[in-house]
């Protein structure tokens, strides 16, 4: 997906917000059954509702590869139901050397056709560059996380760099693409850190975990992260998704997302 | 996989080899066909004819993935033909927080009874200790990598700990579990800098990668990183996997993991 799409359908749905498709099977309401036909019937049933307030859903990797094959299966066919509209972004956080690497893009970039796949920056440039080398593809580069443990190394100052390590992260590796192919992930939680992150990358999206459930609000991360274009994608999952328990859950998912984006619009329209 | 047991099965093959069944379907003998059975072909025929020669497997999980779910179905049959006697390490370079990393442990140790997976730290203990929850199975978290951009992140020298990035992930890191559940991966390429790491963890494994196509001396790995229990799972795919292209390929892999058996066995009697 192009840059200039991607806010296109921010400025035309009034929304910034990214669902987040964190399927667990234990808690998909009962009336569904079990196993991946169920996780898929969710899917279906969370994207029908919530597709005209949200730009974007994010798959998270690991709960589909719990379910083995089947799981993978699940995922593939989840991919292929998000609308061209949607930025489509894979949550698998890989990282590896180039030869590796190149294999993960074919998965997710050739096989998949996500838009968007987010990355360990720990390894460096040989990591990340070969998903820079498609077209209208997006690497999202984890930098600032929302967990506790963020601390333990991302916050860890630097000798030689100004600032910290995930400030370092930010300022090389914003070198090795461009924003049209490069966002970055920042954690709700941690919304006032987000003006020292603009200052190095003030064109960048950045995809923003941890409003909802983690307790970030979304009114700090607008206030310290937007830029001209909004700049932002705000992910929100299990309180968008798991909203609802009973047969009304796509209902009670619809209910839950309005609320971000209605929320969303008002910052927005303040904003022009 | 119990510590005592992998020291045992280094004693008595005389080997720390670890085999990276690194199956990319467009290097494989022409002979096996197409297509996920004739990975399944080649990975067994591998195994087959080097298991008395090595103490581990490490399966590349980027190269299954590329695949699609078939990959994914070939990948956990894969697992299942590598022998009890072996270290079965899923090379995934997975991480993320709690509520995901679960899913992630799920996928490799329960769903495919995998004995290890290789870990980023990025992000910080959430993203480990799920794996540090399992009896007998291990983290393997990446600590100096052997490509050239390690010197992106790695490296860089930290104001408020002893010296670099790598240094404070292995002492830190090294504290949430033991030497019976933690590795690391050191790469080959940077052998001298094992001597640093041994002053920081004497008793762990270090996982070495970068022996064979990238150029790592054995000699010098042995020499900065062995300690009294050996202390090392060297890893060589594709001078190993890819030494033969003809009908005779498991025999080429063989003779090549003898080359390298046969060295190792050199470095642990000279030890004793």
């Amino acid at each position: 997906m192009k840059r200039e799409n991607l806010i296109a359908q921010i400025r035309q749905k009034e929304s910034f917000l990214c669902i987040g498709l964190d399927t667990d099977p234990s808690k998909i309401p009962t009336s569904l059954g079990k196993g991946p036909e169920a996780i898929l019937a969710f899917n279906r049933a969370i994207i029908d509702a919530t597709r005209d307030l949200c730009v974007s859903y994010k798959i998270n990797t690991a709960f589909y590869e719990a379910m083995g094959s089947s799981g993978w299966n699940i995922l593939e066919q989840t991919a292929s139901l998000i609308p061209d509209s949607h930025l489509r972004i894979a949550d698998a956080k890989r990282g590896d050397i180039g030869n590796t690497t190149r294999q993960y893009a074919k998965a997710f970039f050739e096989n998949m056709d996500f838009d968007a796949v987010t990355l360990h920056p720990y390894m460096g440039k040989d990591s990340i560059e070969p998903f820079l080398n498609y077209t209208d593809k997006w690497a999202i580069i984890l930098a600032l996380t929302s967990n506790i443990s963020a601390d333990d190394f991302e916050t860890l100052e630097l000798k030689q760099h100004e600032g910290r390590l995930y400030e370092q992260v930010i300022r090389l590796s914003s070198s090795w693409g461009n924003s049209s192919n490069t966002m970055f992930v920042t954690g709700a939680t941690r919304a006032e850190e987000l003006q020292k992150i603009r200052k190095i990358v003030p064109d960048h999206f950045l995809l923003v975990p941890g409003v909802g459930e983690q307790g970030g609000s979304l009114e700090d991360v607008w206030k310290y992260g937007n830029n001209k274009d909004c700049g932002l994608l705000v992910n929100v999952s299990r309180a968008i998704i798991y909203a609802g328990n009973g047969i009304d859950f796509a209902e009670k998912a619809r209910s839950a997302a309005l609320g971000y984006q209605s929320a969303m619009k008002l910052l927005l329209q303040h904003n022009d």
